[in-house]
Formats: C-alpha cells, sequence, structure tokens
C-alpha cells in the first residue's frame, strides 16, 4: 500500500516534511489535492517526485511491481470532471496497476460511449466520475458485469448544489453493481478499486 | 383545449357535479388522480366517459379532431413509472394528438432504449418519465433534436427521497433540450407537449 | 444549429482556441459565461465576433438564416435577472430567431406586465426569468395560450438560497404550461424555445 | 381578546372540559384544528357554540363588539385553500372584526383577481394564502398599500414538499408590505391582522 | 411613501444617478445595503444626504412630516443583529415615525429585556431582529400585545446556516401575534411596521 | 445503572422475555416507548413493575438507592412536549435521583418561567423539552449557572418539520452552557443529567 | 447471475407469475422486499422456494455452484439493521457465496466487534450495515484490508431522518476502502461484494 | 467564570478595548476566534495576555485557582480537528480545570484510541471534537461511564455539508451518554465540561 497525504490545508514545508519521512519506509509515496507550490517543496527534498497538474498529485514511485490483476478502466463524464478522474486513476497506478482512461463519454452523447464497449468489457474493476446530474454510472453499470465505483463531482452550477445532485443520482442508481465514494473523491475511489483489482 | 379536473381530494360527488357541468360546454373532459369511485360517480351522469386504471383518469371524448402536427413519445424508465407516463399520454391524447408510447426503457439497459431509435426519431415532443436517478431525459436528449419534456417520479426508496433526486438530476441535465416539470406530474408534461406539438 | 462552449471555467487562451476551430465549421458560434478576457483572446483569432456585456457572451454570426416560425418572448423580472434573460435571448437570436424583451415587469407591480399583453399575445414561446419568489411564470402563463419556459434566477438572499426558491415556486406553478430549466440556465431555455419555435 | 384552543391532538373530552371553563370568562372563546366529535363533546356542555366545517373550528361568541376599525380581506388562491382561509377569517371574526372573502383567485387567472380591486382597496389588512408556488402575496402586495400578512398552505404535492416551496416563496416575496406566519397557519394570520385592525 | 433603492450589486455610479432621479419628485429617497463609496458618488450630486455607516443607508429627507401615530420599538439580540436593527429603525424614521431602540437585549440575560418593559408597552409596533437561535420574538411576542415583525439575522455559524435556523425558529413561534419577514430583511421590517403604525 | 429497553418496534412478547432477563440481574429495569399492550406483556412475568402513561415507559424499582447529589429540574414548554420531559425524568427517577418537575412554561409567558426562579436555582443540572422554535433552553440557559440538557421535540406542525427546527434552535443557543440530544430523546436526556448529578 | 424481482408495490398474482417465468430459465431466482403473500402466491406455483422472515426474501435454489473464492463478511450494528443484513446475506448466498454473519456489533460497545476480529480477518469483502449515525463502516475499515460496501439503514428516529445521518456519516468515512450504497439497500450490497468475490 | 469575547468579526481595536475593560474585573478573560492582529492590539493594553495559535484565543490568567475536581479529557480524531480540541482545552483550563489531550485518535485507527483507555478512565468529563463522519463520540462514549459532550467540526469536504453530516451523526449517537454542541464551537464544550466538572 502506498503512504498517503491529503495536501489540501496543509503548508508546502508541512507536505514536505512528512512526504520525505514517508518516502524513507521505501515504498510508494502519494500527495493528494497538492499545488505546485507544495510539490516544489517536496521535490527539494525528495527529488524523484513527480506532479501531475491534472490530479493535482505528488507521486513518488519506488515500488513498481503490479499489483493489481487485470485493468482497471476509469471513465469521466465531461472535460470539468477530468482532475477528480486523474486523481482516481493516478491513485490506482500508483497502487500497480493498469489504468485505461476513457474521458469525455458524457451520457447526452451516448454513441461516444459505446464506441468505448472493447474497453469497457475488458476492464475488471470500473471508476465513473461524472457531475451534474451524474447520470454515467447508471449507463456504464448496465454494460458490464463487474463492480463500478461512481464518484459524483461537484461540476455543475444551480441546482447541481456542490456535487450533491450527482450523488443522490448515484445512490439510487437502477444498475445494482454500483456503488458510491463521497464528492469529488478521486482518491477513495481509485483506493477501492485498486483492493478490488488485487483480489 | 380540454376541460381539467384535478380528482385528488375531491370526493366522488364533487367530481362528478363538477365533471357533468364542464361536459356540458361540449368539448372534452379530463379528471386527473382520479380514483374508481369518483369513476361510477361521474358514469352516472355522463354515460360516454371511460376510465384508465394505468393513467387514473377519467376522460370523455366529444372533440375527436386531431390538433398535434407529429408523433409525441411517451418514453418511462421501469414499470413503476407507467402510472405517470400513461398520466402523460392520456393528456396528450384527449388534446388530439397522436402518442408513440415506449415503456420499460432504463437507462441500465441502454440497448433497448436504442431499439426504438426510429420511433424517437419520428417524434416532433418527446415525454421522458423516470424516478430513481432520473437519468434517462439526458440519455434520450441526446438522443433526438426535438424539445424533451422531463417528468421526475417519486418511485424509488431511501436517498430518492419522494422524487427529489430525479428532480435535481433532471434540472441539471447535460442536454440542451431538455426541460422539466414536477415530481409525478404526468399531465403538465402532456399539456405542455400538446402546446408544442400544435406550433 | 450553433457551436456552443460553456466558457466558465476555461482559459482565455482555451476559449479562443475552441472559438477558432468551431468557426471554421462555417456556422454560428456561441461561448456562454464568458468574460471580456476571454473575448479579447477569441477577437484575435476571429475578428468578426462580437461581445454581449450583459449576456456574457461572445457571439459569431456566420449563418444569418431566420430558422424560428414566429418570435421569441424573453420575459423578467428585475434588474438583476437581465444577465440571465439576455443570456437567453442571445441564444435564441444566434439560432435564428426574433426575439422580444419584455423586462422589469415582476409581479409586485402586475399593471406593468398587463401593458405588454398585445407583445405576449404575439409570441409562439415565451422565456420567463426571475428570482427570488419566482412568481412571474404562473402569471404568464396564465396569460398565454403557448409554452412557457421558465429560468430561476440566482437573484435574491436570505431564504432565495441561490435561486431554490425560485426554482421550487416554478416546480409548483399553478400554470398548466409551465417546464423549468436549471437556475441561471438562460442558455438552456434560449436552447429549448428555438427548438420549440423551429416546429 | 378571545381564548384559544389548539384542538389537534386532544381528546373530545379534553377540548369540552377547556373549553367550557373559558367559557366562563364571559369573552369570546375559539377551537381551531376541531373536529364534529370534538364540537359534539363541547356542545353538551355549552350550547351557544357552532360548528365551521370548512374552518374546522368551534367557536362561541358571548362579546359582539366590534372591535375592527375597517375591513380584513382573505384572500386566497385556489379551493384547496378554504380550510387555511377560513380559519384566518373565523378568527379575525370572532375577533370582532368585519371580514371580505376573495376566495379562488390564484395568479394563473389573473383578471379574476383584478376583478376583485375595489374589494382589495377598502380593505385595511389583507390575508393571503396560497400553496404550490405561493405566488399570490407577492401580486396582491403590489395591488394594495396596507400590510399583507400572508400564509403558505400545504396544498400541493411532489416540489411543494408541504408547504416549504410556498413559505420559501413567500419570505423572498418582491412586495414590501408582505410578512409571513407559518404554513397553515390561518389563525397566526387572522390573529395578527385583527391586532393590526385594532390600532 | 419614500422612493427605495437596493444598493448592493449596484456601482457607484448607478446608484448616484438613479438617487438623483428620485430625489427630483421632493419626497426622501432612501437606498438600502449601500457602502461608503456609493455614498460619495451621491453626495456629489445630492448635496443633502446622509450616509449611516451602521445602517448601511443613504437617506434623504426632504418631508420631515410624521406620518406614524405611535412609536415603534426596535428590538435586537446581540451586537452583530444590530446593522439588520438599524437598517429596520432608519427606513421606520424615514417613513415619518418615531422610533425606540431596544439593543442587545437577547434571550439569555432576560432580565436585561424586562427591564425595558417600559418601553415596550408603549410601542404600537415592534420590530425584533435575531440571529442564532432566534428565540427574542417569542419572549418579546408574549410581553406585547400589539403586532411584531420578526427578522432573521445571518448571525451565528455551524448549524445557524445563514439565518435558516433563526427564521424556522421565527415560522414557529409560540406567540401568536408574531409574522417573519426575511433573513436580514430589515428594510422589509421597517416598511411593513410604519404601514401598520399609519393606521 | 438501570438494564434499558427500547420499546418500540418490540413485540409485546420481545418486550417482556428481556424484560424479564434483565430483571434477574437484581437493578432496576426501564423500558422506554413502550404501550400499554407490553406493559401487560411484562406484568405477567415481572409482578412489581409499574407504567406510566405519560413517559410510555415500564419501570421497574428494584435498587432505590440514591446516587444523585442534587436534584435534577426538568422543564417543558408546552403541554404536548410532556411525553419526552416524562421520558426524562422517569429516566432520572429510576437513576436514583430526585426530580422537580416545571411544566408548561413556555417562553411566550415567560413571567410563568420566572416564577419558578427558585425552584431553578436550586437544580444541579436542568433538562429543558421544547418543540416549535426550541427557545426555551437559551432563556433558562441564561437563569441558571449549572449544565443544562436541551432536548428538542417534534411537537409542531408546517415549518417546524418534525424537530428540526427546535434542533436547530437550540444548537443555536447563544447560552454556553447548553448542550442537546436527539429530537424526542427525554431517555438521553435523563441519563446524561443523571450521570453528571453522580459526580 | 440470479434473476431478481423487487417484490414491494407488486401484487401477490404480479410477483407469482414473474417468479414463475424466471425460474423456468433455470437458474437461481430472488424476490427481495417480498412478504408472505406473496410467498405463499409463489409456493403455489414454484414448490421448491424457501422465504426468509428476516429478510423480507423469496428465494428458489437450482445453482448450488459456489462462485465466491472467499467468505463475505456481513455486520451489522443493531437488532433493526438485522433485515437489511439479511437481505444482502441472502442475496450474496444465492449467488454462491460463503456468508460470515456478524450482527449486534455497534461501535458503542467496541470490544464486542474487536473479539470478532478473526472472523474478519479471514473475509475477502465485507458489508456493513448501520443506521442511527453510522459509524460501524469506518471502524471496520481501519480494522480490515479489503473493500468494505456500507449500507446505511434507516433506523432510528429524530434526526436520523430514515437513514440520511447515516448515509452522510458513511459518503464521509475517514476509511480509505469504504462505498456505500443506498438506504436499506441490502441487495445493492450483496450483488456487489458477490461481483468482487468473484474476481 | 471568565469573561468572553467572541472575536470574529470585531477589530483589533475593538478587542483590545473590551479586553481591557473586562480584565479590570480581576478575573479570567478570553477571546476566541480571535486572530494575531487582534492579539497584537490587546498586547498593547493587557501586558500579560498570551495567544494559542492552534486554539487561535487570547488569554489572560489573573485566577490561577483549580475549580474543576477531575481531569477533564479532550479527544479529537484528526489533525484538521485540533483547532476545535485546542479551543475547548484552552476554554477548559482559564476555567480551572486540569486537561488532559488525546489527539489524532480516530475511529479509522480504532487501536491507537484503545491505547489511551487509561486516560480516558481517568477523566471526570470527556470532549470529543470530529469532523467527517462525527464517529467518535460514539466510539468514546461507549469506553466510558462518564458525561461526553461532542463537537461536530466543519472538517470534510463534499458530502460532509460544513460539518452537518457530523452534526447529525452525533445527533444520533447509539452511546446514551452523548450530548452535542453547535457545529466547531470548542468554547462551548469547553464551558459545558468545566461546569460539569465544578460539581
Amino acid at each position: 500500500m502506498p503512504e498517503v497525504i491529503f495536501g489540501q490545508g496543509k503548508t508546502p514545508a508541512q507536505v514536505a516534511e512528512i512526504f520525505a519521512r514517508l518516502a524513507r519506509h521505501g515504498g510508494n509515496v502519494l500527495a493528494t489535492r497538492a499545488d505546485r507550490r507544495q510539490f516544489a517543496a517536496v521535490k527539494k527534498k525528495v527529488r524523484a517526485v513527480t506532479y501531475s497538474d491534472q490530479a493535482r498529485a505528488i507521486t513518488l514511485l519506488q515500488d513498481r511491481k503490479t499489483y493489481g490483476k487485470g485493468t482497471i478502466a476509469v471513465v469521466s463524464a465531461g472535460t470539468s470532471d477530468i482532475p477528480v478522474a486523474e486523481e482516481a486513476a493516478v491513485t490506482a497506478g500508483i497502487m500497480g496497476n493498469a489504468v485505461a482512461r476513457l474521458y469525455d463519454v458524457g451520457v447526452a452523447g451516448i454513441h461516444r460511449l459505446l464506441a468505448h464497449g472493447p474497453a469497457l468489457a475488458e476492464a475488471r474493476v470500473v471508476i465513473v466520475c461524472a457531475g451534474m446530474e451524474g447520470a454515467l454510472p447508471s449507463v456504464v453499470g448496465g454494460l458490464v458485469g463487474v463492480p463500478v465505483i461512481a464518484v459524483p463531482t461537484s461540476v455543475g452550477y444551480g441546482a447541481a448544489f456542490q456535487g450533491m445532485a450527482a450523488l443522490l443520482g448515484m445512490m439510487n442508481s437502477c444498475a445494482s453493481n454500483v456503488s458510491v465514494v463521497n464528492i469529488d473523491n478521486g482518491f477513495g475511489a481509485g483506493y477501492v478499486a485498486a483492493l478490488i483489482n488485487r483480489l
């Protein structure tokens, strides 16, 4: 298992200090919700780290073994959902999984999603990120026979209520293979998917 | 335009009295949210009425002219949504429209919906009824280029919150051609669709 | 149909790049929720664009054909609702519709609204934007016999809850010809109205 | 001031006992939210009481003096709002006021309301009862220059949320002369109006 | 009646322009939710205006006649409620009323409120402003026999939910003489109270 | 400590069986939310039990020792709050405490509460039960210098939202000595108060 | 995969007819939210069915093969959560899984849960059902390194809001291996767990 | 009792002026929700004050007597909860209590909490601060036999809803010895605990 730091609300110095300490354990280290200033501070102490702007994540890959037995597909509805999707993908990746990204396949253009049928069919676990009406996990859930982890995102405005509409939609999914994590919790989805893919 | 009575909360005698009075105007009459006891009371005064169990509607068809210029498609997600869908269909019908019913085509079985592609393509207006996550209008909206009237239903349990989850989902639809009426308001959807189809 | 970009959350460079690409298709292009800086960036690449401060919209009119068969009336309650109303009006305009603007006719001054009776009577579709108690669509709905698209706005304070009070009010409209789009979604209202006006 | 009993949740015997005791003070007595069984029990002890089915109120008029200096107008939107309106009217009446009832003048038929202009203009205080979108107080508030007491009712379904939509609407009224009491609280509205009319 | 401008969201130039125009009518003018920059802009055009920091109000007093027949008491719970209370007091004042201010008399120090008994007893209308639990109107309502206008304020944190807790509390007041206006709506309370005091 | 059974949702046979088993431990036993049928079933197995209709509680007193060092005052606002207040009082009583009941002292009649000053001053802990606006704990909290346990009750209608209004009010109490338990949780309040009184 | 019928809201005849039809496919059949009358109707058509009172489920076991590779642990907090837990357990069982039941191990008696450490450690997937504060999944999630499916139940009263409190708690779990299904959705949890256990 | 100032929203000058005035009474003074600029202003007037960054509190200790009869344990779940926990600890301290801090013992690592068993067992009152799912008070409540004051914190994101999820969780605690104060109200918890510890 990687060591994980929740970057938000911490100073660059704090993140760097914790990151360096955890790095000494020899395993992988992940800082989520991290910004470029935190990355710069970490980089000074731990040269091998990399940063993903989209995922807002600092990663240190010391253990390159593959733990997952199949592929984890990460599906997202719109462009604005990509940061959350990337957080999930990076998390799954650092936990030793092959990840397939299927982005920008929202339900209002269903044929684009269907065109990805083969990639979906190959996945052992699927993560679906969507804001606004949060309908995508139900459609994906109906297309695959494996567990689907749904992540509501805070994308949208007005009656989206910062992701509450998507969260409620996903909780009520008519597909039986869907379970849900917190709004914008890409890390949690990647973590749960990685645990499943190890089995 | 038909005369309309909201049956719920009225006694059979009240519905019968109002219905008979409106029937004298010579046009069509519709009582929504009506039960069999109300129907029996109306039937005694107005012999030509009929009753739909599924739509819970009493109808009197005195004006058989067609006012709609095309077909109105009524789409519903699950079996439990049919009463609302039928209320919409009966309303559109009594207002002089051809109605195509596409039921039981929820998003978790997307291929069933896609199989109805030709029927959807022919519709001039589409009504979509769905409870639980309320995702169907977004998918249908992406498949057609005409106005879609979405009706959230109170179907579901737990976090469905009597239709609130579906309502919020539909308000946030990523399809631009969707507008929404009140929870379980099949009548309103049928009425708006009929107005559009007259244009 | 015009090509549409949701400007909010995108950088000026991103908007300009997408806008220029879409402009090559030869049709109209609309960027909503766009600011002056985004406009400046687009203007450098596509000289013919114009900007509306009130609608916060960048528009490129390459197809000047009229598609709508009648007039779309855009009605708004207060001065603060005008940005949403203008977004609806600009959207309807770029989709080839004649638009009549009836602004500042809130329900607390009912005679001002009634004075616009003839303009309302001529409309083939009506868009109504209102915040606070969101009462205007019901009154307008009762005055006209055509479809009314209601847009709750986030105007108000306290128990307005960023448009939720207006949204709930409009969902419960006692006028049967009203359907509703998301809070502040002037674009959606203009789009739906344009689709209806093409029929 | 009359003595007042909140009948709901009390046994007929309890209501009768309290009513009889209060009646001995010599003033008027009012039991609200009272049913016919409670009335029967009271009637056995206090012969002079009367019962209003619509207002669900038991009243004893021992003090017939007029305390109000003008007329209180009670306005209601739909038929289903009448019980609340009548509770307000009966309360105002037993407190010594002339009451003018203007019922069934909802905002979707604005001309019916306007036809009552003279009656409204004569009122010294106006009570407005409405469910669903709760828009009526704003319109009435704009027509008169006197205080308006708004009463949201639990009439409606779906997104009406048992009167919450109407309550929020009235709290956000764009008319400055409106204040609000609790959902279905016809008694409170009548009481406040009577206090104002005594001034 | 004074002319009233809602200052929030308007530029200094806009407020100044409207203010100057309304001032020419010869009556009093009030701009609420106004800041010092707006005041400076108005002052350049209309020399006689004054500004209240606490009430955040710009006032022009051209009609000094007294219209109110008695005193309006403005009661507030805590120091943070004073801006709302002052908005109510300034509004009542500019409408020609004698105003008595009873500030900082929250319910957790009930004896301080009781010490103001004589001032309360003399009032013809009472305005009560309170945030947090919003309990003060019920206590004041029980102490006086005149109409009480309750104003929930957005004072508090956590479960105060920006005034929603106070609003719900006041809607459920066990005192029958209480009606409620929107959160932080001191202007509305002052306006309603002034209308009542004119009767 | 007494043994406690939550009676609601259990059959009379289940309550009786559990009660009899717990009674063998020799200590006191309390069944809350219990009805008369459950009492009858218990009575057959454990002759010494008593039943309180108001508290809806079955009690077996086998340990009559006094554990509390002072008096616990139980204060309630209205008649309808008494079942919750009695559940608190019976719980405190069976845990070995002297209990002083101060009922029907709602905030709209503040002088009745103040008349109980001496009884309040003597209490070592105070429990306050109130529905509707839930204002009583703040007033009581200001009168005493000891811990106050507030219990919101589900008494009220409309915007009381089954106790949510009272709960929010109490959470925002301006008195610093107030903490809160769940809606209608008289048992919890009695239990916490008894723990405090043992110290 | 078993065939599944949602029994609630269907007549005994409807359930029996669907059940018999699905049974002919030769696989397992499960009817959830089913009562004894529905069971009796099914039993007449399909003799081999059994009924679980606790799970409210009708099951037909025609395929006795084991599909799950390890044990699924079903953990529940209180006695009232058992119906939901049993629905999960029966679902997992009919899908060919070994199930370990760990009931009545709520967080307020943490040592009882810890005593089940070995059983938890052996599980390949864990389902946790809890109402009220919904805290159990976080504690269990911290004790195991495998996926945890959390099911909020509608157990509780007052501020439990029919499972909303538990749902929100579980969405915010501080344990990274927790995902959540709808309130009372034991079936969904069992289904997802079975899919995971097949991998 | 110490004198207490709520610093938030006050200017440095205001805080300094009030603080200095209260300091003259000779007792302890506490300013909560205070920042470093306010501290600097106070320091100029009252040299003996100290500031706690974590608690955001300015304290003046003039009365060093111990009033509490035992130890108050302050328990917190995560690092982000420490400001609230420290506010509670500082409040209890300035009111004359011995305080034991048990931080960073969240429920997902239950063995860390259990390792603090002896410290918990010695406490006479326990304060528990937790955000996110707010589960910690239930676990702690089950481990001790003394009163537990629970403080929900606004820590978390998404469905944490600024502490509402934690608040609802704590209100529904299955441990009977738990009562709750407002979100982030560390001061209130410390105050109530100190009152209890004086008994």
